[in-house]
Order: C-alpha cells, then sequence, then structure tokens
C-alpha cells in the first residue's frame, strides 16, 4: 500500500459475477448518502454519445461497514454485481492480445490462469469501485473543509481551460461536471465535440488530459520521501489503467523555467502565509503548503478500437490481424474525470487520516 | 511503503551529523563493489561548473548488512558522515522561507521541532543514500540481465537526445553517463552549455528533464491497482524532493493521439512476443510488458538562488526580501541522473524480488 | 498487516448482510476444490451437541479471483451470504455490553456507529471467512509438501494428548478431525464429554486449548524481527477473538527450563541436520528450522452465556443485571480448530510466499 | 509491518561496527531526555551477577531525528557503535551450530552470506536498539498519561509476584527496577538467587517468566483482526530472540475456566465503566478496554551454554560435541525485563498515534 492510513482493496472481472471494494481504516461516523452516491456514480458513466453503450446500473451494496446511512469503523464492502455480462465480443481475443491492453502481460504473469474476458481484472470497469471509495473519502473531506474536483481541460490535443489559466473555483468546477463533456468552460468545445465525432465515425479512439484540483487543504499532509503526497497520488492515479503520466502544478512546464520565474514566493494573505504564485501545485518537500493542490493526468486512447491492428495468435505464434467488436468508450478521458478526482480525494483522505487521526 | 518488498528508510539531515538508509528485504549474496559504488555516487556530485562547490566525500559506510563484499540478507545499513557542515549561511532562512522549498510546510508540520538547516531532512543531500540503494538495485538488476540507466533529455526546454527518437542502447546510456553534461549525444549541447552559463552569471536557476530506461525486463513486473509499477516508480521518483512530474513512453504525448496511432501493434521478434512501438513504455496495466521501460522525469529549476526573492519574516509576521546565499546548483537536473536511476531501480528491484522471491 | 507478501481484509457483521474476505498476493493456478472447501468449513461448524445451533450453509461464493477452479493471480473475494439473520435476541444488548465481549470497546471507539447486534464484527462468525482463506493457504503449502494440522489438546484444563507427547502424523491429526470432540486419541474423552455436558446444563461455557502443528517445511521461512515466524502466526492467531495466547513448542514450560534441558541439540538424520529434540517448536530466532512447527493456544470460554451476570445500562448509567439469550456454544475451542489452522496456515504461505515468489 | 503507523527498522550485528535503529512515524516534540534513557538502557546490561560480563557503553548516538533534546518528526536513528568486538571465542561456531540459536538457520537461509559471528543480527545485542525506541515510545505514553512497566514473575519455575495477585502500582513496578533481580516483592528472592548460583555454578542457563502491564490506557487501542492490539504486541515482543510464549491476562488459565468464572463483568467506578475483574488483561475483541493491560511473556533458558551438548560439524556433516564459551547470560530474562517493556510501549505507541494522528 502506497498510503500511510488507508488499506484499499479493489476486486473483480469485467465479467465475472461482481466488481467491488474493500476499505480498513476509514473513520465511523462518515455519511454516506446512497442518493449522493450515486450521482457520483452516474458521472463515470456519462451519457455521452462517446461513451461505451455497455449499460450496468453501478449500484453498490454495501455487504459491511455501513449502518444506518453512516461508516461504521468496520472493514468496508461495497459491491457492484455484474448485472449485463457477455463474453461473446471477447472470445477472440483470449489467444489474439489487443495491443496496449493487459491482454498479453496478464496471460504470462498469471501463467494462464487469469480471466481475461473483457479485460478481467485490468477492464475499465473496475474503476467503478475506486469511484465508491472516492465518494467516501470526498464526503470525509468535505466535512474538514476540503473540496477536490476533477475536469476535463484536453482532448487530443485540443486544450480547453486549465488551472493554469488560474485555478478554477469549487463553483467552477461543480457547474461543469452535469455536462456530457465535463470540461470547465465552452472555449473549443464545438472544435473537441467535432473532433469527437470523427474519431468515433472512423471507429477509432482518443485520447485526453484531466485535471483535479483540492481548495480548502491544511498546511502538512503528507512525507518526504517514499510518502510524499504527489508519490501517493501517482500510486491512485495509476491505479487507472489509462494513466500514462501526470503533473503537479506548472510540472513539465516549471522544468523548462528558471528559479527566479518558477519559484513561488511566500507573501501574508488575511493573516496567512500563503504562495503568490502556485507552480509547485500546492505541494513542497512532499507536503502540502495551503495552497491549492493541483495535477494533471494524461489519460490515453482506449486501447479497445474497431480499426484493424497488427498482433500474434499465442496459439499458433503467427502474426495476426485483430479487430476488437464489442462496446467501447471513443474517449474513455471523458468517463475517466470522477476516477481521477476519486484516486487525489483517496490519497489527501489517507493524508489527513495520518495526521488527525480515527478519531478526529 | 508504495513497495511490495523492500523496507527502505531514508534518514539525516543536511547539517546534522550524517545521513544514510536502512533496507531490509534486500536478498543475501548480491556484491557491493565499493569502487562501483563510488564511483556511482560520484556521479551525483558532478564535477560541473553548474553544481554547488559543497565537497562532500560521499563515502557510505556499511554499519550492518554487508560483509566481505556481499550482502548478508540482514538489515543494511549505510550511513554517510557530514564531514563538512556548515549552518551560517542558513541562520537567516530560519525565520524566512525559502520560496518553493519545503521550510515552512516542515516548520508548520513539525510544529517548529523540524531541523531545517540547509533544508534538513529536505535537502537535495539526502539523495545519497538513495543512491547507495539504487547502486545495490542496479547490481541485483544486472544480475537478473536487467539494465537500468538514465541520461539527462532537456534543460530550460532546450531538448537533447530523447528516447522518443529511439530507445538508446546501454552502450549509448554508459557513455552518456561520465560527461558534465550527461545528454545521450552532442545535439544542442554548445546550446546548453551556454544557456547554463548565462543563468549561472544571473545568480538563477534552471530546471529540466531528466529520462530513464530499463532493458532486459521479463514480462510480469508490478500489479495491476495501487502497487503499479508506474505507481511503485512514481512513489520512488516523488522521493526526490525536485521532482514535478513523470509520464511514461509517449506520456501526455499519448493523450493527444488516436487509438489507431498510440497503441502498440502487438508482433513476433525472434519468437518473443514484442510491440513494435512503445508509446506505452513497457507497461500494460500497470505490469512489464518485456519491452523498454521508459519514463521522464520533469525535474524543477533549484529553489535556492541568489536573486532577490519576496518571502514573510514569519516571527514578525511581516513581508520581507530574501537572498540565499550559500552554495547552490545552477540546474539539480544535472545531479539528479543518477538519482533517478537508483529510484527507477529501486522499484524494478522490488517488482522482481516479488516474483521471484528472496531465494533467487 | 503482519504479513510479507499477503494482504486480507475480513469484513462482515455477524447479522449484516454478509460475511467475507478479500486478498492480494495469493499466487495463480492453486485449485481451489469447492467440495474440498465446504468440507473444511464444515469443521467449523461441528455438529456436535455443544455448538451454537444456528444453522448457516456457510457458502463462500467466489466473486473475483477464481475461475474454472483455479485462482487467477487476481485480487480474490470470498463472500458468504447471511442467510439466517436475526437481531431480537440482541437488542436489549445494545445498552448492556455483555462481560468480556467487544461490545462496550466498540461502542466508544467507534463513537456509537459501529453495527453490535450479535458481535457485529467482533462475531465469531467472522472465523468463516478466515477458513477460506486458511483452506486456500492449505492447498498451496500442501502443492508444496507442506502440511498443517490441528486438534483439541485440553478443555477445561483436562488435557488430551499433546505434541508434548510427541509429535503427531498427519494420519492422527487427520483422523481426529471428523469427530464430533476433535482430539487426537480417546484418553480423558469420556471425561471432556461429561464435562461438557455438566457446563451445558448450567447454560455455562468453557475454555481449551488448540494445538497445531506443520509438517514438511523447509528451513528458513520467516525473519528475525518484527516479522518473526512466531509474530506472523501470532497476529493470525490473535484475529480469532478468543485468543488470549500461545505459545510455541515448549512455550511456558521451557522458561522453568535449564539450557543443558532445553536446548535442542543438532544431529544428523538421513544426511540432514535436524535437532533431536523440539522445545523451540521448530522455530530459531524467527525462521523456520525444518523441524516440526508446533503451537499451542489458549481460547477463552464462550463470553456469552445463559448465566445471569453484572453488567452496566450505558444510557442510564445504573449497575443491572444481564442473562444472554440466543444461540451460544458451549466450548466454542471445538470450532476453532480449523480457524487455528487456517490462520496458522496462512502465515506460514505468507513465509514460503517471501522466499519463493509468486512465481513458483 | 505488524504496526499502523511505526515503521521501524532495527540494524546490525553483535560484532560488526554497530547496532541501531531507525524509525517512521514518530510525533514531533517528544522530549528526549538523554540521562532518562541511559538510565533505562542501563537495566538492560544489569549489574548482576548473572548478566554477561561484556561490558558495552551502550551509547546511542541519534543520527537523525532529534535536535536540541526533542524529536524532530523525521526518520529518527539512533546508532550504538559497537566498542567491545571480539570474535576469537566465535570463530569455532561457525561450523558448529549452536543448540536452540539461530546459527543454522540463517546459515541456510542467507545462503552462506549471513555474518553470524556472535549471533551477529540475532544476537540479544539487538535488543538495545529495542530498548532506544521502547524509551521514546513510553515518553510518547508518559506524556498521554500511560504507564508501561515490567518486571520479572518467575525464574526457572520458581514463582514471585504477580499480576494474576493484584494488579502492581506504578510505584511498586518502578521501585522493582533497580534491583538486580528486578522482582516486585521478595518472596521466594532468596530461593531465585540460590538457583541462579547453582545453575551458574553448573556453566548452565535457565529460563523465566517477565510481565508487563500498561496503567492508564483509554478505551479504543487496537483493532479486530490481524492488527489487534495483542497480535501487535506479540509481533514486537516476538522480535525479542528469546520468547516462546506470551499470554494477556490469565491467559493459559482462563482456558481452563468457565465463561461465568472467567468473564469480566462490568461495573461502574467513579462514572467510569470498568470490568470487575481482568481476566482478559485489559483488551476486548483485540481493543483496549480501559483496564490495565496485562501480559505475561515466557523467556527460554540462554541457548549458549558452557556445558557440552551435541551438535552437527556442517563441513564435515559429522556429528561433534561443543561448548560454548564466550561471555553469556546465566538468565537472560532478568535483562530481557525493559525489553518486553520496550516491546509492549511500542505496540501501544502505535495504538494511540492510530486514533489521534501525529498532530496530538
Amino acid at each position: 500500500m502506497p498510503f500511510a492510513t488507508l488499506r484499499i482493496t479493489v476486486f473483480g472481472e469485467s465479467h465475472g459475477p461482481a466488481v467491488g471494494v474493500t476499505v480498513e481504516g476509514f473513520p465511523a461516523g462518515i455519511p454516506v448518502d446512497e442518493q449522493g452516491l450515486q450521482a457520483f456514480m452516474a458521472r463515470r458513466k456519462t451519457q455521452s454519445a462517446f461513451a461505451t453503450p455497455r449499460v450496468e446500473e453501478d449500484k453498490p451494496i454495501f455487504l459491511s461497514g455501513v449502518k444506518n446511512g453512516f461508516t461504521t469503523g468496520a472493514p468496508l464492502n461495497a459491491t457492484i454485481y455484474n448485472a449485463n455480462r457477455r463474453s461473446g465480443d471477447y472470445e477472440a481475443i483470449r489467444d489474439v492480445p489487443r495491443p496496449s491492453h493487459a491482454d498479453y502481460v496478464a496471460g504470462v504473469k498469471y501463467k494462464g490462469f487469469a480471466d481475461l474476458i473483457g479485460g478481467g481484472h485490468f477492464s475499465g470497469r473496475l474503476t467503478a469501485p475506486l469511484c465508491v471509495v472516492g465518494y467516501l473519502a470526498k464526503t470525509y473531506l468535505e466535512k474538514n473543509g476540503i473540496f477536490v474536483g476533477a475536469y476535463l481541460s484536453e482532448v487530443g490535443g485540443i486544450p480547453s481551460v486549465s488551472y493554469l489559466d488560474g485555478i478554477p473555483s469549487k463553483d467552477d468546477i461543480e457547474a461543469s461536471q452535469d455536462k456530457p463533456l465535463p470540461v470547465l468552460r465552452d472555449e473549443n468545445k464545438k472544435k473537441i465535440e467535432d473532433m469527437l465525432k470523427s474519431v468515433k465515425a472512423e471507429g477509432d479512439s482518443i485520447g485526453g488530459v484531466i485535471e483535479c484540483v483540492a481548495l480548502g487543504l491544511p498546511v502538512g499532509l503528507g512525507e518526504c520521501g517514499f510518502r510524499s503526497m504527489e508519490g501517493r497520488i501517482a500510486s491512485a492515479v495509476f491505479a487507472m489503467p489509462a494513466t500514462k503520466g501526470l503533473e503537479f502544478g506548472s510540472g513539465f512546464l516549471l522544468s523548462k523555467m528558471k528559479g527566479s520565474a518558477g519559484n513561488d514566493p511566500w507573501t501574508l494573505n488575511g493573516g496567512a502565509v500563503v504562495p503568490t504564485t502556485n507552480h509547485n501545485g500546492g505541494i513542497n518537500g512532499g507536503i502540502t503548503n495551503g495552497a491549492p493542490l493541483s495535477v494533471r493526468v494524461a489519460v490515453k486512447p482506449t486501447p479497445s478500437i474497431a480499426k484493424e491492428q497488427d498482433s500474434v495468435n499465442l496459439k499458433e505464434m503467427t502474426p495476426t490481424k485483430l479487430t476488437v467488436g464489442g462496446r467501447h468508450d471513443t474517449c474513455i478521458a471523458l468517463r475517466a474525470v470522477p476516477v481521477v478526482e476519486s484516486c487525489v480525494a483517496i490519497a489527501i483522505a489517507d493524508g489527513l487520516l495520518e495526521i488527525q487521526g480515527q478519531n478526529c
């Protein structure tokens, strides 16, 4: 576990009986608003034309750890039964690994015993339980005055509004989250939608960038070293299968800057010590500095596409062509927004629990 | 610990008696070539004109876990005594936190008890013990046919050769490592040097990008989820204080691509299943796929600069100006190359130990 | 986690929807014989007259990690739905904590949010999922030539045959396990049964001692220090709520002996180095020495008894009397035999995985 | 790590350059009274006639994490240099493993690379760094109103006063700790001393039982399951090489009792809910219940004795005789008292940190 306090196990396979999660170390007395949770989970499904038409109710059942609408402090289990299981689409894949997917590595690592149907344990479906924990973490943080919110900031290289243009407010972020295309404002919205339409028409897919900010953080979450706040967030965000990179604050841009421009000078604001700029994304030396935490996440294009691709038939050890059927997203970054938000919230909740203990 | 098998504690303060590291879970029988280690540590010191003139012998003393030139299997301690301790330069800093450094957060988090002289536990000096573990990890990996090597690929926005231009060979990387400017080839070398000179003359600092590749990896290291190979590497790399971002393979570039272009098709090569491209950086679903692992790391400019900066006097709670004296690097990315290499090697060694056990 | 490789979460409440377990780090390709598992689980239920008449089918459903009769290597979830939920019996208990049970501490620790019906998460029912993991661990160990078996060695102070009389064989132990009273041989059997009858008639309960041995162990499992084989076994065995003590080999008896009598001299046996006696219970310095591992576990009397006891009404903060209704065991030690066996098997499997890795 | 918050590495070999410890997760601002520490460490050395005459100053040097007499919150390192290193005595042992010692298992497990001189990493000398952490833990607990104290309760089967005769007070325990024979009161003192003299005269050794109690505990430390308070204490106590068993409260005695006698009824005492008896040793369901925590630890006889013993020459694979020279204790239980106290204090401090966080 990259975390200091939370012990989380995400389990399940795409077309097995269920996906779900167990959580240990989460405090008692945190309200679990099932409607709020359902609304949050719905953001991951997105109703947009660019999402997979596989319809799952995605209703988490709490088998333990929640009673009368509050967490009990005991290990929590949330199970989402897979109602809509299919396997026919994937039969062909077993011997022919999909490019950029985990089929091949899982086959080798688990010596042929892995359940690979629909990606098995490596499926994007496994991000649903992450969102359950994310929602709980967000609720715990909210009780402590902390807001975590994510939105889409770039699709296929077309930028929309970024926190680099100014940290967005809670209201701005929340307003974006009900849109089919969860961008902050409407710049380039039309351009992105047109691009998505054409990518979809081609049977292709496209990547994107998601940004996440946390507001209201105290100074002091995280550690220097292997348990830095960045490392915890990174470990959580890389648990989302399509993540290929992440940067805090100005990130790679900061690597091109001089210290005199990229350092964040300290100033006083209403009695509080705050940085006047925020190239460091609210973290110094692995520890939150009280300024907004900001992180950008690179999401790769959905590996499963309808276009013909090269692969290998592992049974016959011959080159072959593969066309992936089934139901797939044009751009997973659209649906990954609440997942990134969840991962960041989980890591921050871990940091807060570490300093204030389970009693607070 | 973000790792599955290795338990590592890096300890020490910049101007305390020593910095060092303890390691549990490292296998017995790994040779410890003290000359090789010394040569590796020397890369972190760099003799270049752009590094801090603070001269430390940086000689790790193994207080435990190494005997007759081999690891014993018992917990290993390497201690590097701080011979050259100064504190005068930093006296002024105590009440006036340096922009972009951890002075302020450490002061708050540790309630005034932190040792902040020279950055204390947050100093870049703490990367020396990381290199000791990195060297041991590299030796263990080498015994298993795996090579990990890093080099500088960009300074202040000026690009040099990158793995995106083609994965470099072991020889190429090793040849780069003795140079004062550890770039792969000489493209833009002059331009980078001129820029560094002018930055130094201004009393300023500059960021950079370090790349690291691992060659000879088996399929199957890492896991899907919170202990992905990316997450382990990220947690290790973010233990280096100046890291602000990282991306695997094509990373953020891949987020701009279509699946048909960014997917890595499978092919056969001498009987082995390999990807024809490597946008995923050798990792699928958190697990190594046998192709070269590649990662790019954004390193921010050295926070300590000779130029005047804004800050706050915490004692008097008034705005103030700060000029950081003392000995500082123009570009820490130059010296961070073996640190990144160490962090990546540690995470990969952890993955290898997890699948082959301590007996192999 | 006290373990080096296995990450296990036991979840559920006695009268919630389900109890179950998730396991990470368990190797792929281990057969899961559902009939064998069912037979093993049945030992925990015991048909004896001294067990609670609450009848639960106790059928674990694998929601993930098992496919076609083998573990897949992905996180494994086994869920046992609670078919036979009652809560009336326990209504009175909420305000009046049962002596020697966790009602009071759970109420305080979890600030009134804990689900305490039937003991909630603290119920003996939570040992059912432990047995699922135990069975998997036993299967993994069996594949590696290791047998773990437990039996009852003492009830209410009446001793039956102990390993102190000579390490029992696999056959001896297996023969004991189908008996209602799982003792090794018939010495004192009648006496024990008579005592149990009279305790039951009084509405009282009684404690016992369970012994567990592991045969066929390699030298080298475990570590010196906080992850000793004893520490791992202890952490697992104390996860069973009624455990109040444990001793390895001759244990407390060895504390009364001289070194010349209690040391285990080394000898050669068919080319192997083995101890001639086994007062150390097969462990030296936290590490298995190849001799049979032996451990004795003190199990307290069932806290829930039909006799009137003193307690406190927490609502009114007044002294009160309590008579616990519901369905309870006369002697939980009878049913705890496979639980102890499971706990020991889990800890040993963890040690074996640590040295031979997931690939073996 | 069996702990929830503390990450501790004990390192060193008996005749290597040093033994020591690193600790992560310990809060900032805990006073480190070097004189108090020295006095505590001295208890482990004991001046009694029955202890090894090897004289080590045992002065821990804090290489990090302590400044101006307080912990800083950064990883703490305490190093004790081995001034008095000898190896001649142990030369013979390398090929001839000592009965009941870890020589043989360490040789096999670490494939011949272990440093075994004087027991190497398995030596009782490694309990000195445990005491350093123990002292820090005790100080932290003291600040929170918690006292942890141990004493000798039995030697070679001769009982002295036990907590089973009534929980001793802080004063009683402290008064015992300066005595050469750290028993609570003088019952059987002469008998024990005479026995020790005769054992010493024979060149033999003898075991004993140490008891430890913790007073002033809040309700709620520990968890149900693998991180029970008993499991954490057990993992810590089994890190002491000579431990062979432990029991909480009435332990094995409780396994012989009926529920009506062995249950601890609740009552009111000055407004607080407390048990009227304490057979459970202050722990229910893995969680402290506010009553005194009590634990008994079985310590085996010192394995190294002057009497001739059977062993095997591993080089020639022939039976041989062994007489262990060097400096050894007649009864390690005498010196192990502060070690047990340390182990229990560490585990409790871990539980307290878990619920109140690093900020308290």
